[in-house]
């Protein structure tokens, strides 16, 4: 299975076959800064990425579906490559959906104190996990749309964009924003250079991370999948706008990810990479791996506590998945050199 | 507003500057098959495109979005175009869709007497308009979930690619997936030689315009929007695969089409083409009018008996509507040199 990458042994010197002087010379422009030089070796693409099995991994199943004439070669056309965002492609303790919802749900509540009566507003603010555990999953959807909804998409995404350029990590008071992972940077870098189109399929709120997903990972908006409220197109003083229903259209997490997968793309994407923490990437990575061909999958493991956060799932579903299935697994500790983009 | 369109002047001749004739004949090489000539004239981009109004407004707006240091210029990343497919690139009458619908439930109806017996489906069969006239648009969405619905994704993929690939419009003939517009073609292609992502935002399945879309069109799967069925991820004979429910999860034509672009793409299209004879297109081409800055928006009229089909709505809808909004309508018989791609 293994096969050779090409960039672990440099390639061979390149030295100057001996020629008559006169064509030698006539051929030195063609040779500026190259004669007589041996070739640099190709600069790591991943270099915050320690050597080991991960990384080995990476680079070996980039070269066995890019390199013309491999068995495994894959059409330009066909590599794509599907990320989480919150714990895959930045921190996600806390996310910042839950950091907005919070905000926001603090100042409606203060202006309307009918919403501050409502029990689950109530049972939110005073972070009452155990109402939420009693009441459900639903409970916290509703809030989302309490929040998220009743807008125009217009000025949500204003409004979004605005809390984007402030929100602070409560723990360590950084900007949001900056806790992105550099080695995933390099990752989507490595593998744009490749020829793979890079997507975000995440259970972010879709326009919140499309703010910013160019900026932060070179993902253009309209390769990028998330939670999402029902919307409507309707007539408003005279002028047609597109309304948020306070209502969830499609919570992107667990079996939504590879049902919205599929209405993006049409197919189980090259690739797939999610994290542990909450079995929100199974179902993702399962479905790029029943992609007739090749196929690579891999799981974040949040296992750096000095650097990051530690926390496993208490059945270890994702690192079994992971184990059943072949996937590699990336120790945030000894995978990666670097953490945080600095 | 008009802005000069570089091609419809050609270059100014190039002409050799005087040169004494050892340095001329030291450059020689360089302007191979060039020296002593005239430019040629660049090919026109658009050749089954007669010159008239429809024409000087696309060159004259591509011109205008992707020249650098025109007030207008809009960067690479912004440059989407949206088309319906149906009527706007290749024939809708009959539509794909339908003779799928018919030729399917047919062959199920056969072979499950019960079906036979249901009122929506004998209606159908019986092509009685009457009947869907009184029952209201959702009996006949409910006749596609049972025709679309309770397959597994994989198989219904397959299903669709054996019909359109013997599929045949009865009136001519002709294979249906022959029935494209060759302008719209080169109008797809153009835009791409400008920077342009083309999309493609249809009432049509979305899984079978995808199965042709990069061939017809040159238009990624990826890059298609359409109808929707529910799916659902689940586990069948210990395989995780997607099932589709007998249900309709959106139905892509008039209002929806602004929804499900700004879930897909996030922000309206930079240019967006629809055709008249059902309204479907109104909607889509507002949204992308409602863009801040620069926008363009094409109807295509079914005016030709003659070499196409002649269907108007009865309300002008869509044609009231370019008229109000400023967008442009191709008369398919007088803007169009050929219909159909040879």
């Amino acid at each position: 299975m293994e096969q050779e990458v090409p960039w672990v042994h440099p390639p061979e010197p390149v030295t100057v076959p001996m020629m008559p002087l006169q064509r030698l010379l006539r051929l030195l422009p063609l040779f500026a800064g190259l004669a007589a030089c041996t070739t640099p070796a190709p600069p790591d693409p991943l270099p915050s990425w320690n050597e080991g099995q991960a990384k080995t991994a990476i680079l070996t199943f980039v070269a066995r579906v890019t390199t013309p004439g491999s068995p495994d070669f894959v059409p330009e056309a066909e590599r794509i490559a599907t990320f989480d965002n919150d714990g895959t492609l930045w921190q996600e303790r806390p996310t910042v959906e839950v950091v907005f919802l919070l905000t926001r749900l603090k100042a409606m509540a203060e202006a309307d104190p009918a919403l501050a009566r409502d029990p689950a507003v109530k049972a939110a603010l005073a972070k009452d996990l155990a109402y939420f555990h009693e009441a459900g999953p639903h409970a916290i959807l509703e809030l989302f749309g309490v929040v998220y909804g009743g807008v125009s998409q217009d000025s949500f995404i204003a409004d979004a964009r605005a809390f984007l350029a402030e929100a602070k990590d409560p723990a360590t008071g950084r900007k949001l924003t900056e806790l992105t992972y550099q080695p995933m940077r390099e990752l989507l870098d490595y593998l744009r250079s490749k020829g793979f189109l890079t997507w975000i399929c995440s259970g972010g709120m879709r326009e919140m991370m499309r703010l910013v997903s160019d900026s932060l990972y070179g993902v253009p908006p309209e390769q990028v999948i998330g939670t999402a409220l029902q919307l409507t197109w309707k007539e408003q003083d005279g002028k047609w706008i597109l309304w948020r229903e306070p209502k969830i259209l499609t919570f992107n997490d667990q079996a939504a990810k590879p049902v919205n997968l599929s209405l993006a793309l049409g197919r189980p994407p090259l690739m797939a990479v999610g994290n542990e923490g909450g079995h929100g990437d199974i179902a993702m990575l399962t479905y790029s791996g029943s992609r007739g061909g090749p196929s690579f999958q891999m799981i974040v493991d949040h296992d750096d506590a000095a650097r990051e956060h530690l926390y496993q799932e208490p059945d270890s579903g994702s690192l079994k998945a992971a184990a059943a299935n072949g996937w590699t697994v990336i120790s945030m500790k000894n995978d990666w050199r670097t953490v945080y983009r600095p």
